[in-house]
């Protein structure tokens, strides 16, 4: 688990991408960032930043923050009862994204695999998102996705936003942080 | 109807607006900036310039320009079929918003009512949106806005949008407009 000087060092960072891309969150916001290390002890490699705007039950938007050459592991949004599951519009808002999904593998694809778990990233077809560029992912499809050099911003538009239901490649991620 | 030089003016001035806010359109989208005078050809008054990120059956998310102290007309998003209507969150991202709903008529509001169209405006709830403050509008209720005199940029994030069903208060208003 993050040390609360390491999520504070982590919440800096996370706001000092944003103030670079003039996108201004309230005090309540900025206490409530996010910090996700799916339990990896690893965030530089393998983390996300994030802030939400809004999730009822139709619809969520998030701000996404991802460090230089960070990486969101590879996961999908199941179908829950009666719905599908989430459908994610990731749009790019600053810097670079690698984005991968199912479908035909890319040859020489551009992000580089976290080393420690490279078992774990299954799939290759990649989307290259630059500021203004956004790409919707289909509901129960594997994703992962990760920064360039600079860091990225990525607005999230999707439906309901359940992260307890998310299922990871990784057996060792846990999403949700058990509260202490 | 606009005309195609007023058309131009007005998307590139949107465009400024958005440029300011570093906000990044790929150049479709900047192709695609719809502007509304909602048929009541006074658009510096009453109107809105708007692009559309993604709009599908679950989710919508739109960037709004108000150009300064221009208004959105007053409206409601009434239910369709099973649906109970379009809910609304407008998140102020630049500029100054002041934004009317049902619900306590407020004293002495901001906003000052466009006077050729004075009946049309019967709710007077305000809520005042600054960079980074937000308000969800439930569906079917009556809700107008009106931007501060440095105008002002508002992400939009709802359920699906069909506009053709809006309902203004004003009679003379045609939001979608026909095409030639
Ligand atoms: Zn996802
Ligand atoms: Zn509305």
């Amino acid at each position: 688990m993050l040390s609360v000087s390491d999520y504070q060092k982590a919440k800096s960072k996370t706001m000092s991408y944003f103030e670079q891309a003039n996108i201004i969150l309230t005090s309540e916001e900025q206490e409530k960032i996010e910090i996700a290390d799916f339990g990896l002890n690893d965030l530089e490699r393998q983390g996300l930043e994030l802030v939400t705007y809004i999730n009822n039950e139709h619809y969520c938007a998030k701000e996404l923050v991802l460090f230089p050459l960070q990486t969101c592991p590879e996961h999908k949004h199941p179908p829950i009862g009666d719905s599908l599951g989430k459908t994610e519009t990731f749009r790019c808002r600053y810097g670079k994204v690698y984005l991968y999904v199912e479908g035909e593998p890319s040859i020489d694809f551009k992000a580089s695999i976290p080393s420690s778990s490279k078992d774990y990233y299954t799939v290759s077809h990649e989307i290259e998102l630059h500021p203004g560029d956004q790409f919707t992912i289909p509901p129960n499809t594997l994703h992962w996705f990760q920064a360039g050099e600079e860091g990225a911003i990525v607005s999230e538009f999707s439906t309901t936003s359940r992260d307890e239901y998310d299922i990871f490649t990784d057996p060792h991620i846990t999403r949700v942080p058990k509260k202490t």
